[in-house]
């Protein structure tokens, strides 16, 4: 993959990347046919990467789907379907992580203490092996995209990275490979992730601006399930992910809910106007 | 300077890099010289690197001469030395560190607890923006070579780290730019670390192979000189820099000490014949 990497930009191609862990969904494919209009050659990764999996959560369990996830990357038009062995990103020898000071210590960073560390380390080592001009990543995992732009940026990766919008199921749950966790009598606690943002859109909308009643209000929407457990309702600045008291410019609400096997989360901007 | 480098790989050019705090010596010179025969084109960076200083070290007094540094490379032929400003490698917002699990839990890494997170993640960082297809690094500063070397493996950076042998004064010092901080009677002392070295490869070559012998010897003979403090004198495995109680094979003796205001490290391969 590097070899090709280098000799495509050897001849001026320009490269898009967009990295998965496979079992891919219509929100993947919006990632790559994104990747797909901005440059020349389109490179997917899926590797289901061990170091961002904390003890206890699913890496053994992560569902898989190689050909059918290569059957939709060559629908999209992917030009390189790059799929490394777990032993050849990770030798027994390996012991160099990719960490970040404090975008990790907000929302899910607080959860899965690993994660953020096991996320940047990968795409750093991804990013050498696929050299992109471009990267597409998906803004469900808003806390992601903001580490990894901001992870380029410090160590001087010459890559733009892109944020690409939520895809919805048509009932508005946000496509996740681990949706396929959830049994069909837990979908109405999956779906209160969407119908509070929502709520808290309409009330900004309606003036509400304190982000303590804000909270209250998706978690007395989310808690009226009682499948779900509620990891975290945030609401948060953009940028440096740090709470907000009130939503007098911009804020990102964030939230994280357990439903049955299912750890979802789910993100929206609540926009004063 | 990236764009530079870019450039020059689209050409077909091969980049070899020498890394540099500045105030330039033999040693640095022979770095570059050994680029210079390997490569197309010879960058040499000149950046005194703050996240590899801890508090209380010389960060601020750390011996500085630009105008003469350019000379010297350009007697030796770099084609380009970068230069970059401290704001524009850090600025502000900079929070992502690369740091190992490991190697530096030994030697210089137990008494400059930030040392190689610093030194990883400037080199990261200079990889990242000269693009290089070599690099060269001192034997004098071995454990920064081998963790280097390490985590260009880790993060799957196609780079080839090459080390290169420890260039002496003729009265056998390790050339470092630190000896500046030497007061001429503070000579003799600092001899010391090479004439522990000596003294440790004669004694094997006579037979000895307890490693608690050879640095009680070597100990001996630098606490002779009431000028010196040792930091540590260690003999360990030349990869994994464990410590090892006897030299059956091949193995590091690294020494630090203390002399006036320099702090001096040496090295040398104890080899069993």
């Amino acid at each position: 993959m590097q070899a090709r990497a280098e000799a495509l930009r050897a001849e001026g191609q320009t490269i898009a990347f967009v990295p998965t862990m496979g079992y891919l969904h219509q929100g993947h494919l919006s990632l790559m046919r994104e990747g797909r209009r901005r440059c020349d050659v389109l490179v997917v990764s899926i590797f289901v990467n061990p170091t961002q999996f904390g003890p206890g959560e699913d890496l053994d369990t992560y569902p898989r789907d190689l050909a059918g996830d290569s059957r939709r990357c060559r629908e999209v038009g992917a030009d390189i379907v790059f799929t490394p062995a777990r032993d050849s990103l990770y030798t027994p020898e390996f012991q160099t992580y990719v960490s970040l000071q404090a975008l990790p210590n907000h929302l899910c960073g607080l959860s899965r203490p690993v994660f953020f560390r096991g996320v940047a380390t990968v795409v750093t080592k991804l990013f050498n092996i696929v050299r992109p001009h471009v990267a597409v990543f998906g803004m469900k995992d808003y806390q992601q995209l903001i580490i990894i732009r901001r992870m380029a940026k410090d160590l001087n990766f010459n890559i733009d990275v892109v944020g690409a919008p939520i895809v919805r199921e048509p009932d508005g749950l946000a496509m996740s490979s681990r949706n396929a966790y959830l049994k069909p009598e837990e979908r109405p606690a999956a779906l209160t992730l969407y119908r509070s943002l929502q709520q808290a859109q309409r009330m900004v909308q309606d003036g509400e601006r304190d982000a303590a009643r804000l909270i209250a209000a998706a978690r007395g929407l989310i808690a009226s399930h009682p499948a779900s457990l509620i990891d975290y309702v945030r609401i948060c600045d953009p940028h440096s992910l740090e709470d907000v008291t009130s939503v007098a410019q911009s804020a990102l609400m964030a939230l994280a809910v357990k439903v049955g096997a299912a750890r979802l989360i789910d993100n929206a901007l609540l926009t004063p106007i």
